[in-house]
C-alpha cells in the first residue's frame, strides 16, 4: 500500500489554476517548486500590462502570516525590505484633527507593511517566469467547470475564442465571486453563506506634498473613526495614500451633492479636506460609486482529488482585520505542508485541508466582521484603551504566556480559530482575577474593622 | 398621488407563479381570488395524474399557521373535517418499547393535523380550476428568468420545446433549490446561506393490520429518542404510518447489510420491527438512501415589483417543528393582508414583506434546528418535563398571559421572531422566581434562627 501511494505520488499533476490573483499566484508557485505542471488562468489582462493610476493603487496589509507564505517562495525579503512601507500602530485622527498613536507591539516593535496589490501580483507573475512548468493564460474567463472529470472550459474574451482544457486537479482561486465555487454549488452538501454588511467603501486619495514627501506621519495606519463609520489611510511606495471611507450605503445616497459633501467632511473629518484638496475630494467622490463588501462562508473546500478552492473563493472576508490576503497566502503555505506530509498524495492532502482549514477561515471570518465595530467605534472608548493597557502589561511581563488577540492573529502564526480561543481564555482569567481582586479588598476592609 | 396610486392598484396583475406545489398553489388561489391573471408552472407532471405509492405518501403536520391560510381560500374545514389526523401529543416510545404521552395542549386540548401532501397538493389544485384567471402548465422547467424584465423562459420536457413567457410580477415558489431563487443571487447586496445538517432522513412504512385499522394509536406524532439519531411516525388516512428515520449519514452507512439492520433495530426499535414487519424493513431501508436536510435564509425576498420568492424558495427549514409547510402557508396570508393594505400596489407589498418577513422566517429556522435536539435527545430528560410541567401548570393558571413556546409557534399567529422573544422573557421570570424563591427560603430560616 505504502509502495502503491508512493507510485502515486511521483506522478507529476497536471494542475490548473483558476485566477491570477495574489492567491493564484502565489499558489501556481508552489507548485511548481514541486514540479508539478501549471497552467494560470485569468480573467483579466496581464497585471503587468495595466499601467498603474498613480496614487489609487489598492495597498493591503502582510503580516506575519503573509510574510511566512512569501519566505517560502524567496520573495519575503524583497516584499519587506524593498518595498513595503512598515505600519507600526494605528494613529487616530480626533474630531478636533488632534492625532494620538496606540502601536501594534510596544514591546518588539513589530509592524505590519503597507504593499501595493498590483506591484506584490505583478512580482508574484514575474517570478513565475523563472519556472518552465508555468504557463500564464491571460484574458480567459471560466464558461463552464465539471469539477469531477476535471474539464474546463474558457472563452477568450479577446477573440470570444473557446478553450477547452482537462486537468488532474483544477484550483479555484478567482476571489469573492468564484466561478469555480460555482460549480462546486451543485454539489451535494456543500454548506455555503454569503452576507453584505450594510457599509460599502469608496477610495479617496491624499497625494505627495510638493516635496514629493508623505503628508502625514508614514509609518502608521491612520484611522478616522466616527462610531457609524469610519476613514482610514494606508501609506502608498510614492508617498501618497490610499484612503478608504467605510459607510453605511444610506448615508453614501445622502450626499448628493458637494455643498453636502463638504459639509460632512467639514463636520467629521475636517483635517483631512487639505490633505486630499477640496477640489480632488469632490471629484473622487462622486467618480465613483461605493462598493459593497461581502463575507463569504463555505465547505468543503474541496471535490473527490479533482478540485480545491483557495482564498477568497473559499472564504473572502471583510477587510477590517487586513487578514484578507494574509489568510489566502496561508492557505498556500498549508496546502505546502500537507504535499510534503503526504508525499503529493492528492486525495490525502485535499481531505485533510477540507476537513481542518474551515474552522480557522471561519474564525478569522467572524473576528474580521468584529473589528469593523473596534475600529470605527471601541477603538475611542475608555474601555477599550484600558483593556488594551492591562493586555500590553501582561504581554510585556510573560511574552510566551500572554499573547494579546490583535498580536496573535498579525504577529504569530497560531491558527486563528486557536487565537480565539487564547482571547476566551484570557477573559477568564481577567474575570476572576477582578472577582478575586474585589473579594480581597471587602477582606481587607472587613478585617481591619 | 393617491389616484396616481389607485390608478396602479386597478390594473389587474399578470402574474407567473413558478412551483405548482403546496405554497405555489395556493398562492395562485389567493391571486386569482384578487382578480389577477395566473399563470401557473410545475417542473414535475401534474400531481393529480401521478399515482399514489399506498402507504408511502408523505404526510405533514398541519397547524394553526396553516390552516388560518386554508381558511382564507375556503379550504380548511375540508382539510381539517375530511381529511386531517388529528395528532394530541407526542408518544414517546422507550428503548423496551413501553409508551408515554406528552399532550401539546392539555388545556384545551389544541391538536395539529397529519395531513397527506399529495392529497392537500391535489385539492389546491383542484380548487384553481374554479378560476377562469388561473392556467396550470405542468412539465415545465424554468430554464432562464431574467426577473429585472420578468421574462422567463420555460423548456417543456416532454417536447423539450421552449417557451418564452412575461410577467408582471414572477412569483418563485419553487422549493429549496428554487430557480428563481437563483436568479436572484445575480442581484448585489443578496445574502444567502444553506446549510445541511450531518443527519439524513430515510422513509420507512408501517401497514395497516389486518382489519384496515392502525397498528398503534393514532391520535399522536409518536417518536423513538434515541440521542443521537431518532425515528418518527405519523398517521395517513389509510390507516398505515410514514416513519421517518433521522441518522447521520456516517451511521447510516455504517448498516451496510440485512443483519447489521435487523440488530440496529433490534437494538434501539425493538418495538417497530413487528409493526413494520422484517420482510419490508429490510426491502424499505435497502431500497432508498437516506436524503439530505437542507436550511437555507436568504433576504432580500423581491427585486423591485418585479419578482418574489416564497415558501421554501425564501426559507426552507429542517422538518423538525412541523412548520416548514405552515411557514409557507403564512407567507400566502400576509401577502394577502398586504394587498390588501396597499390596494395592490406591487412595490409597496414587495419591500413591507421582504422589509419585515425574514425576520421570522429566520427565527423558524434557528426554532427548527433546536428542536431537533428537543425531539431526539432533551425531551426524554427530566429537566425538560420539569420545564414542561412548569409551563404547563403557569399556562392553566393564566393563558392569556403565559403562552409555552411550543404552543405559540403551534397554535397561535404569534410572528416567530416574537415567540422567541417570549420564551427568553419567560425564561427570565423562571430564572428570577428561582433566585426569589432561594432567598425566601434563606430569609425564613434565617429568622427562624
Amino acid at each position: 500500500m505504502a509502495s502503491l501511494q508512493n507510485g502515486h505520488s511521483k506522478k507529476k499533476l497536471d494542475v490548473a489554476v483558476v485566477g491570477a490573483g495574489l492567491v493564484g499566484s502565489l499558489e501556481a508557485l508552489y507548485l511548481a517548486k514541486r514540479g508539478h505542471r501549471v497552467r494560470l488562468y485569468e480573467y483579466r489582462d496581464d497585471i503587468r500590462q495595466t499601467p498603474l493610476v498613480r496614487g489609487r493603487s489598492i495597498n493591503l496589509a502582510l503580516s506575519v502570516r503573509g510574510r511566512k507564505a512569501l519566505k517560502g517562495v524567496g520573495l519575503e525579503d524583497h516584499m519587506i525590505n524593498k518595498h513595503g512601507i512598515p505600519m507600526r500602530g494605528r494613529m487616530i485622527h480626533r474630531l478636533d484633527g488632534s492625532t494620538y498613536d496606540i502601536p501594534y507591539d510596544a514591546r518588539t516593535n513589530q509592524c505590519i507593511y503597507s504593499v501595493g496589490r498590483n506591484y506584490l501580483n505583478s512580482l508574484l507573475l514575474e517570478e513565475s517566469e523563472k519556472y518552465e512548468n508555468v504557463e500564464r493564460h491571460f484574458n480567459h474567463k471560466l464558461l463552464e467547470a465539471n469539477l469531477r472529470s476535471g474539464s474546463l472550459t474558457f472563452v477568450k474574451t479577446e477573440s470570444n475564442e473557446t478553450v477547452r482544457v482537462s486537468a488532474d486537479l483544477t484550483i479555484g482561486a478567482d476571489g469573492a465571486f468564484s466561478a469555480v465555487r460555482k460549480a462546486m454549488m451543485k454539489q451535494p452538501l456543500f454548506d455555503y453563506s454569503q452576507k453584505y454588511i450594510e457599509h460599502g467603501y469608496l477610495e479617496l486619495c491624499i497625494p505627495a506634498d510638493e516635496n514629493g514627501g508623505f503628508q502625514m506621519p508614514a509609518n502608521y495606519l491612520h484611522i478616522w473613526p466616527r462610531g457609524e463609520f469610519m476613514m482610514i489611510a494606508l501609506p502608498n511606495q510614492d508617498c501618497s495614500w490610499t484612503v478608504t471611507l467605510f459607510m453605511p450605503f444610506e448615508k453614501f445616497k445622502s450626499i448628493e451633492n458637494e455643498e453636502k459633501l463638504i459639509a460632512f467632511f467639514t463636520q467629521y473629518f475636517p483635517d483631512s479636506i487639505p490633505l486630499i484638496g477640496r477640489q480632488k475630494l469632490v471629484e473622487d467622490f462622486f467618480a465613483g460609486k461605493p462598493s459593497p463588501l461581502v463575507a463569504v462562508k463555505c465547505r468543503p473546500y474541496h471535490v473527490e482529488d479533482k478540485a480545491l478552492i483557495i482564498g477568497d473563493a473559499s472564504h473572502a472576508v471583510v477587510p477590517f482585520y487586513g487578514q484578507g490576503m494574509n489568510a489566502g497566502f496561508e492557505d498556500c503555505t498549508i496546502l505546502d505542508q500537507l504535499f510534503e506530509k503526504y508525499d503529493d498524495n492528492i486525495k490525502d492532502i485535499l481531505e485533510e485541508f477540507s476537513a481542518t482549514r474551515w474552522e480557522d477561515t471561519f474564525a478569522i471570518s467572524d473576528l474580521a466582521m468584529y473589528n469593523y465595530i473596534e475600529m470605527r467605534d471601541l477603538v475611542t472608548r475608555p474601555s477599550y484603551r484600558l483593556r488594551k493597557a492591562v493586555d500590553d502589561f501582561i504581554f510585556w511581563l510573560v511574552p510566551d504566556f500572554w499573547v494579546p488577540l490583535y498580536n496573535s492573529v498579525t504577529f504569530t502564526t497560531m491558527p486563528y480559530s486557536q487565537c480565539v480561543r487564547n482571547r476566551q481564555w484570557q477573559n477568564k482569567v481577567l474575570m476572576y482575577s477582578l472577582l478575586f481582586f474585589g473579594f480581597s479588598i471587602f477582606a481587607f476592609l472587613y478585617a481591619k474593622r
